[in-house]
């Protein structure tokens, strides 16, 4: 198994945390979700109107700056089952697309910041991405995309209620704004459930890295909007900006108490995840996201002055099952993955 | 807290592991039990008594080898509580002997390869220890030192039974021989309950590391004779030494398989070890003696090239409390124990 094509390699636009200066939030995305107005929403179409949908999304793409360099388009019978498992392990497209039919076609734009899905659930899904807090840009960035579209494209818009979609969680603004948060100290001194519990009434969503349903890995947290209805796109990213910044503010707090209340305690568990990280013989994706949860704590408090966050990236993504057989070049069994990730690990801390 | 004392240095013979070719015996161990026919037993002497027997034993040994140099003759009250426990945590003396009253001596030879205890259970008790699996050598030792003694006391011997004893179970021959083994493999794969249940029908004790009622740490027993009346030493010593080969052949056995069909597992278990010992930033005594004791099966199998028998044999000894707390020249509570612990492993591992 191998990919030549960009995308396959590690880096990504949101994962260059080291770009933005903030600790506790990992990266942004800003999605918007568009549908022709002259096609069944993609759950009723044939394959026919899937192709067209593609044909059209394409033309509409080829007059703008999306069809020069700097952006890729692919159809879905382009890409490969893992070149498709690569993607999803980047978070730039969704299980749902990863595992979907043929009639599919993505734009992913050099840096990755802009990722375009065309026949998810909505025709079109605008994705943009970006490292640390930056909902500001990111919507902008989306909004570029959607601006460039429409030139060609005519959206399903009602007046009073916005943009049509296909599940009406997101009719209106067809915006979702997502953040990543890192939230290791709130989870350690037990006091997320309470907080999660008050973002939902904030209309706000909580999932785990691999998104809807998953469960939470290496204290890695989205936290998004749930309401796309009656605000608009300015008053939808304030207040998840609020909230972020108010959890990011008892993230910082907790951080502070455990370093100066539970100093040892903190150390020695910053450590242990270092020592197993340079010598374990076998990592299952669980645990290296623990370690390398332990080892970010340990990067942001100043504990652990030899590792960097490039370091951290590397490992959060070329770490996971699909970035390493490609690397092996084989399918793998389970047992053989997690040998490769302990491996993949120790070599990205002796440098390689 | 300090000591000048030679013996509250880490070495001691036992511990000279290099010295014998020996993976799986750390040592030996030969105790004889005497009693003076003059005066009652332990347990029921009057103070004036037990100066009696520190006086006649101590009389007896200035006119021998034991009175000259090379041998260290102390009073227990020149000693502190804090060498007292040393010299426990090096296993010279019992815990009854370490916590015992004042009226006690003990005899303790440069290498401590010989060290008698006075006014313990019995009124002397030659104790003779080696390195590896060395019965023989080691029998020899304290019937050395028997002989010595004799010249100048009457042992309370029947001509039918033997050695009068303190208690019945020690009535014969006087000896007790024990053996230190390290049974990693049989630990791991479940075999040592079968095992040592198989010994106590060959009339021996299994106990663990801090002797009787202690439970195992860090997959090290202590295997010796029950019965001490009606065989003769030799056959004693050989039939131990039979079942000691046997055992040691299982675990060899043990350590092939894991070696052969759970590599990674084997390697995974030792480098985590080695990860723990070398970032942990505190380590309880459990924790401690489980790390040494997979680095030890890492060192015995080549698994662990970069460390050598040396440092495994130095923490064994220097990672205890009161080697600890002799370092640091206070008297510290638990959590800070630990913490000298982890400090203490980490700079062995680091050639200090």
């Amino acid at each position: 198994m191998a990919s030549n094509k960009k995308f396959a390699e590690i880096a990504t636009k949101w994962n260059e945390a080291e770009a933005v200066n903030h600790d506790i939030v990992l990266s942004t995305r800003v999605r918007l979700a568009r549908n022709l107005a002259a096609l069944p929403f993609p759950h009723g179409m044939t394959l026919a109107e899937r192709q067209e949908l593609i044909d059209a999304v394409g033309r509409a793409m080829k007059d703008t700056p999306l069809g020069q360099s700097g952006y890729c388009f692919f159809r879905g019978e382009e890409l490969t089952e893992l070149e498709k498992a690569l993607l999803l392990e980047k978070h730039l497209i969704s299980p749902q697309f990863a595992g979907g039919m043929k009639e599919q076609g993505i734009l992913i734009s050099a840096d990755e910041s802009i990722v375009v899905m065309i026949g998810e659930e909505d025709h079109v899904r605008i994705q943009s991405f970006l490292p640390g807090l930056q909902l500001s840009a990111a919507l902008a960035g989306a909004n570029q995309v959607d601006d460039w579209l429409e030139q060609g494209l005519d959206w399903a818009f009602d007046d009073k209620i916005g943009y049509l979609t296909a599940c009406p969680s997101n009719v209106g603004t067809g915006l979702r704004a997502s953040v990543m948060v890192h939230l290791p100290a709130l989870a350690m001194t037990g006091r997320l459930e309470q907080l999660f519990a008050a973002m939902g009434k904030l209309g706000l969503t909580v999932r785990g890295i691999y998104g809807e349903g998953s469960e939470s890995m290496g204290a890695l947290y989205q936290i998004s909007n749930q309401v796309t209805l009656g605000y608009s796109e300015e008053e939808i990213l304030a207040r998840l900006e609020t909230v972020i910044n108010q959890i990011s503010a008892e993230e910082q707090k907790a951080r502070d108490w455990l370093k100066e209340q539970q100093t040892v305690k903190l150390h020695d568990m910053i450590w242990r995840a270092y020592g197993t990280a340079s010598f374990a013989r076998t990592l299952s994706l669980r645990e290296m996201m623990d370690c390398l949860s332990r080892l970010r704590l340990g990067v942001d408090l100043g504990i652990l002055e030899r590792m960097n966050k490039s370091q951290l990236n590397k490992m959060l993504i070329g770490g996971q099952d699909h970035f390493l057989m490609k690397e092996d070049g084989r399918e793998l069994a389970a047992g053989d993955i997690d040998i490769l990730r302990a491996s993949f690990i120790r070599g990205v801390l002796d440098g390689k």
